[in-house]
């Protein structure tokens, strides 16, 4: 059976991924992982969602009715609480500015469906989240590639990819997956400028927003619109569309994100959502709820504390062993730092190396960058480990880089 | 702001639901409703599924690992008790022949992306279920409708939709929503001689097949591929695309279904499915396993008795009070009862009518049918109402119909 030439174009386009398949190995638990871009589970707050669970129980009716077919914009409390939450002095959202979804993966996939089409041209940074480009690419957009530094996207450089005809702009603005770099003010402000210069819509990706450990992250993108167009006037003018999750801060199989919109663009979201799957599971996004709105920032303290010090042993280790060729980012939050190998040195190679000798997993960079550069980076993340094992893991990986690259030179 | 030149043209294509919209009414505890193709939420195993939760915390390192991010196919269990289940003599489905996803919507999502684009030629049912024209109406096809008698599809007006061109067919043989008709084994029979004679792809939505309440339907598609094809031959040959849902038989908010699919067709669907929302949720997929493994069977036999006499009393009701110009079908199971008003009355005047004098709703089967027909049609559920409750919504959804037809008369 020839079932290629009955897909569609954009499933033709579906490949899979190199690295993903790479990463089965991960399945091993005898291999030292650097590589998931995931939550420690042992922060999750499980008698918390006992205590959810026990009260829901006390209410049969509510607990029936969590199980019935429900609205597809979500569960009302949640949307209102994200409502108030993401309100700033100059832009107030309302319920009817929230849309839940199975996790901001779901948010992509829905904005992809309405924004894109073969030929748009979408502007994303290099290197940029993996899984946007995979459901971006489910549309078969043109991407405009925007260089970034240490401190991310380059005005310049997105001037450039506006002055070349993008329609939209997909970015994390904070502790970037997978570089860690995080946009400082003065950029976030020439970002929105441009973008209404040039009526660029910007899909903004929060993520790992909540996740600093030094200090917070400068205003939103959506903050900062709100007070470029002064009061009141988001919902009219607005160009920043928000995506949140609560995956990183409480847990992934909840999949339960969000998106807030002008109220036209989440109308169709929801029409889109409907048509798609429904709704988002109503006992999920209660959970969600209760544990967003009773301490939420007391849970994210504790795990700003325990990340914090893990990304301190990971800085730490990386200042004493890598090589001077190599180099590497410094987070102020978020899960990840980013290295950059001596020119020349295939991380792809290296991972292979990584696995068989030293049993220890990373991902190669390239796989985020929607042109063909970055075969020299990878993405390590500091979530999972302790800061012994994250400081042994550094210092053999280090030590690898170090033999490869002599055996370069040899 | 003017988004609409913002959309990609599948946006563009997608409507609000006037039917929907129409709907919304029933928010209002005073409507008697007729409307919803929803199970009833005292039937729910929440019993069950406080057990399964409190074994869950038994185990607390399991319960942490299920709030986790997860594989894309599925909980492994899970699959394989689908595959299993949907095994027959002469097709054995594997663990990889099976993808979990958030309820069949979803399944007919992905199968949409994967197979539809603009102007792909798709046949379906004239009426066939409202949800599976909107997904497929994010990809703008060309439908080529098939008509339908009291026992379903007729073959030689499907013979004619391949003739015309259709590449792929989307049914629901048994207990069709939103007609009510049940598929014989000869016309299914036919069905597969003709798809594979024109090569033909089908989608089969077993939505409400468990749930019979005279005797079991005929065998599935799948099956009866199976043995069209011969022993084994189906990984290779099969056309078949099947997908069924936890919604019906279970409860909808856990948002659990499954498509099962020759593996290279599921290979695309779990890269699609990755790129769209990563994974269904973990903790929902293994309260679906626990019912479905421990005792489904009993709980079906359970709603098959309930809703059994609930169609008992509808079917009753309307034989003796609906006016001879009107017609119904005779399901042997599901959810509905499809109605054919008298010539020329438009149900959606009379929703309006009924929700205004009778406090009752029902579905105008307009939106049931990708052309323009059914004006005068309209979709019965007798899944959420008592028997008595059922007899006088009838006996005055019948008076209502003849004093519409004396007034179009006089």
């Amino acid at each position: 059976m020839n079932w290629e030439n009955r897909l569609s174009k954009d499933a033709q386009s579906i490949k899979a991924s190199e690295i993903r398949e790479l990463l089965k190995i991960l399945e091993d638990p005898e291999i030292l992982s650097f590589a998931g871009g995931i939550p420690d589970p042992q922060l999750f707050p499980m008698d918390r969602v006992r205590d959810i669970r026990i009260n829901l129980e006390k209410n049969p009716a509510a607990d029936r009715q969590a199980m019935q077919y429900s609205q597809t914009e979500g569960y009302a409390p949640l949307r209102d609480w994200i409502a108030d939450r993401c309100s700033t002095e100059n832009t107030i959202l309302e319920r009817e500015n929230v849309l839940i979804t199975n996790g901001a993966q779901q948010s992509l996939t829905l904005l992809s469906t309405i924004f894109l089409e073969a030929g748009t041209k979408l502007a994303v940074a290099s290197p940029t989240y993996l899984g946007a480009l995979q459901v971006f690419g489910t549309r078969r957009p043109d991407y405009i590639t925007v260089d970034t530094d240490e401190n991310g996207i380059i005005p310049e450089s997105l001037e450039e990819a506006f002055k070349k005809g993008a329609r939209l702009f997909y970015t994390i603005p904070d502790f970037q997956n997978p570089g860690g770099m995080t946009i400082p003010e003065d950029r976030r402000v020439r970002i929105i400028e441009l973008a209404h210069q040039y009526d660029v819509v910007i899909f903004e990706d929060t993520a790992y927003r909540t996740l600093y450990y030094d200090a917070p992250p400068p205003p939103s993108l959506l903050e900062l619109e709100g007070a470029f167009l002064g009061k009141g006037q988001w919902q009219e003018k607005g160009l920043v569309i928000q995506m949140g999750t609560a995956s990183k801060t409480l847990m992934p199989a909840l999949r339960v994100g969000w998106t807030t919109a002008p109220k036209i663009i989440l109308d169709k979201m929801v029409l889109l959502k409907q048509a798609n799957d429904l709704h988002t599971s109503t006992l999920n996004q209660i959970i969600a709820h209760e544990l967003f709105f009773n301490g939420l920032d007391e849970h994210v303290a504790i795990l700003r504390e325990v990340y914090g010090k893990r990304r301190d042993a990971m800085l730490d280790a990386l200042r004493q062993y890598i090589p001077n060729s190599a180099s590497y980012t410094v987070p102020k939050g978020g899960m990840f730092v980013w290295i950059t190998l001596p020119e020349g040195m295939d991380a792809k190679d290296l991972l292979e190396k990584s696995i068989a000798h030293e049993k220890l997993a990373f991902v190669p960079g390239k796989a985020f960058f929607a042109d063909e550069k970055g075969a020299n980076t990878l993405r390590l993340s500091f979530s999972t480990c302790s800061p012994d094992v994250i400081r042994d893991g550094m210092k053999r990986l280090c030590a690898l880089i170090q033999r490869e690259q002599m055996a370069q030179v040899a």
